[in-house]
């Protein structure tokens, strides 16, 4: 009870961030490590490719946190200036170190190029602290310790940026939390709606605290976020006793606990079943299966899709008989059930989704407004259908509808071990 | 020229914002309704839930922005601490307004609801600030002007904060500019290396000021930001002139202007030659087919695509001979070409693509490593091919690779008009 607890703060750099366009998200990745070793992040800062800028935020931030950890700005270019503010910041010397740029070189080697002359700037070293090397990237990082406190400086990209914060910093700061972690645990659920979910949840805020119960809603899918602090191990156990009482509640709702949305939940019910499934989509266009194949894995069960955009390629590569179209139309509860029986026939998979509707802006008629999107679920025992009028833009039809197919896929397959 | 450039800082409160889910999107549509007055955002700010953060963050902002623009914390819970950090940063009073409350109990009646007694803390405004009418929700906004500098407070709901910052805060700035306008343009370029595009305009920098441009790398796709200052007009023919210095240097790498991807570029110019395309995926999963169906109106040029996941796909839906398969292996040249080749005929389309590789992370072998990944274009005079061993995660190869397909069909379909 008497460690104090540290805290930390998150500087990303680069005028792309102050702009219009993109927001800083590596901090999450950083909140989220940090808190495994009870470190709260109290601050998070962006600034634009400017040595006083970022020199300034660094002093401030060390002034009242333990650990500032920056993101961006190391790269060979004129306009990345973390490393000379680091320096400025702390008030040491920066230069040129050869064992560094050796680690360039490499690189560069690697993928069989030669370096061009302007990475030369990545080699240079804030004197007192340690570069960090980058075996999927060429920018270094850079780690500076003094008096107990920690500036550590990872590239931009999410993917280098990953490296250096588990290999090179967590060993840092692993002793810090004393034994207190904040865990969470998420809950993804699909086919709901937030506000019934949030009706059904609603009497058991009281028992395990308002502040430690989130919902996150997106389209088609809602992660329930629960939070326990505690020392590691009691902490888990709450957990547990918290995804069991929602659980109880929310029952086959929830599909998953921490996956990254209703794809990777489907391929392992199918890979438990030893089943394969293919797709056939039209307005969702390739969406679900690239969904399905961004998992790690997925050739196991699936099989391939066709994205049927026209007509003719709902007939001659989906079978999909053209008085069923004239009559009923592509964007039809028929159309969607012949789309899924033609992808299970022609893949011999063992499921198949089949999906069309009209994801907008124009195409729609008083029958068949945007957003009608009709999809269907064949299986060893017949097909299922559902349809619905989606409310939004195009992406926002095309995410909701997709999700709801894979949802009604994955109700199918009913519970697995997971 | 004589004006003096203002700046504005950007601050979101709340809890949630520093935890590891959400972002602060607000600022984006801050820093844009900010850059029409020529008001640059040069730094932004998220803290918890605590006055004495606040303040210290709203006092450190002042002293060097112009503008500080809070959104977040305005609400009536304990933890919404906005309005008192305001009056801690400026070192004014707080007191009860019964204007104030007269406004939250009107929004409350209009919704047919009593205004709970939680909610008078929303009615406190902090001595000598204009409190600012919520006609979209219950929490005003608030408007501190001191010695020529803004500190301006709206609710967090995007909804709420939108029409104060147009109703009462535009009025305010928008004879700051004093007519000058920073406006940008966004060159987009497909199959460069960044390094190697940054060597061959470096020397345009002089010319330009290398503030004015800044490089956006993504896996694949490269964005060029060029910007000017000036009166609108003047600013615009800075820009034009911009954009032919470097369209000069940089030739058929840029893609487009303002567009989002290669996607649109690769419909735009089949639209403009009246040709159709199809898709033929492996590796890539249907990722190539949902980037061009999320453009409204593919459907125009794009026909569909086969998603062959598996090798018997790839012979039964695509026509790849067997032998092909057995000689070279699923990811090999001949494939690809061959993949290409059956899009082509099953769609009838004037141009396909085919991509096959390996995404990973495992199915690599000494002679076939992860990532590598050979893609074509075929099309009315014949195939064209390539491969590269792309770094990177699973999901940077599939990107990497998607991109670098259709950056090959937007140059086998050469320059369109645009």
């Amino acid at each position: 009870m008497a460690v104090e607890r540290k805290t930390a703060a998150c500087l990303a750099v680069g005028s792309e961030l102050i702009g219009d366009r993109r927001l800083d998200s590596n901090s999450l990745t950083i909140t989220r490590t940090l808190a495994r070793y009870g470190l709260q992040v109290e601050e998070k800062r962006v600034v634009g490719d400017s040595v006083e800028l970022v020199a300034t935020a660094i002093r401030e931030l060390l002034a009242r946190h333990d650990l500032v950890v920056v993101t961006g700005g190391l790269g060979p270019t004129a306009d990345d200036v973390t490393r000379d503010g680091i320096a400025q910041a702390v008030g040491r010397p920066i230069a040129p170190d050869a064992e560094v740029e050796g680690w360039i070189r490499d690189r560069y080697a690697e993928l069989g190029r030669e370096m061009p002359e302007v990475c030369t700037v990545m080699a240079r070293v804030v004197e007192g602290s340690r570069p960090l090397r980058n075996t999927r990237g060429s920018a270094p990082g850079v780690l500076f310790e003094n008096q107990g406190r920690i500036v550590a400086a990872f590239p931009g990209v999410p993917w280098e940026m990953e490296e250096m914060l588990e290999r090179d910093l967590v060993p840092e700061i692993a002793a810090w939390s004393g034994g207190v972690a904040r865990l969470s645990r998420t809950l993804v659920l699909g086919g709901v709606v937030e506000s019934d979910t949030e009706e059904k949840i609603s009497f058991l805020y009281s028992r395990f605290g308002r502040e430690n119960v989130t919902i996150l809603a997106s389209y088609g899918v809602l992660r329930l976020v629960l939070s326990a602090e505690g020392d590691e191990a009691a902490a888990g156990r709450r957990l547990d006793t918290m995804e069991s009482a929602f659980r109880e509640v929310l029952g086959d709702d929830v599909a998953g606990v921490e996956v990254e949305g209703l794809s990777p939940v489907v391929l392992d019910r199918l890979r438990h079943r030893r089943q394969t499934l293919a797709t056939a989509e039209s307005c969702t266009g390739g969406l679900i299966s690239s969904w399905l194949t961004d998992v790690a894995g997925a050739s196991d069960v699936y099989l391939g899709g066709i994205v049927s955009y026209s007509n003719q390629a709902k007939e001659t590569l989906l079978g999909v008989p053209r008085d069923l179209l004239l009559a009923h139309g592509a964007v039809s509860e028929e159309v969607a059930r012949a789309m899924a029986a033609g992808a299970r026939d022609r893949f011999s998979a063992d499921w198949a989704i089949g999906i069309t509707g009209i994801a907008g802006p124009t195409g729609g008629t008083p029958e068949k407004p945007v957003g009608l999107v009709h999809w269907a679920v064949a299986g060893p025992n017949g097909v299922e259908v559902r349809h619905r009028v989606f409310p939004g833009n195009r992406s926002i039809v095309r995410e909701w509808s997709a999700n709801a197919a894979l949802d009604l896929l994955r109700r199918s397959l009913g519970e697995s071990s997971s």
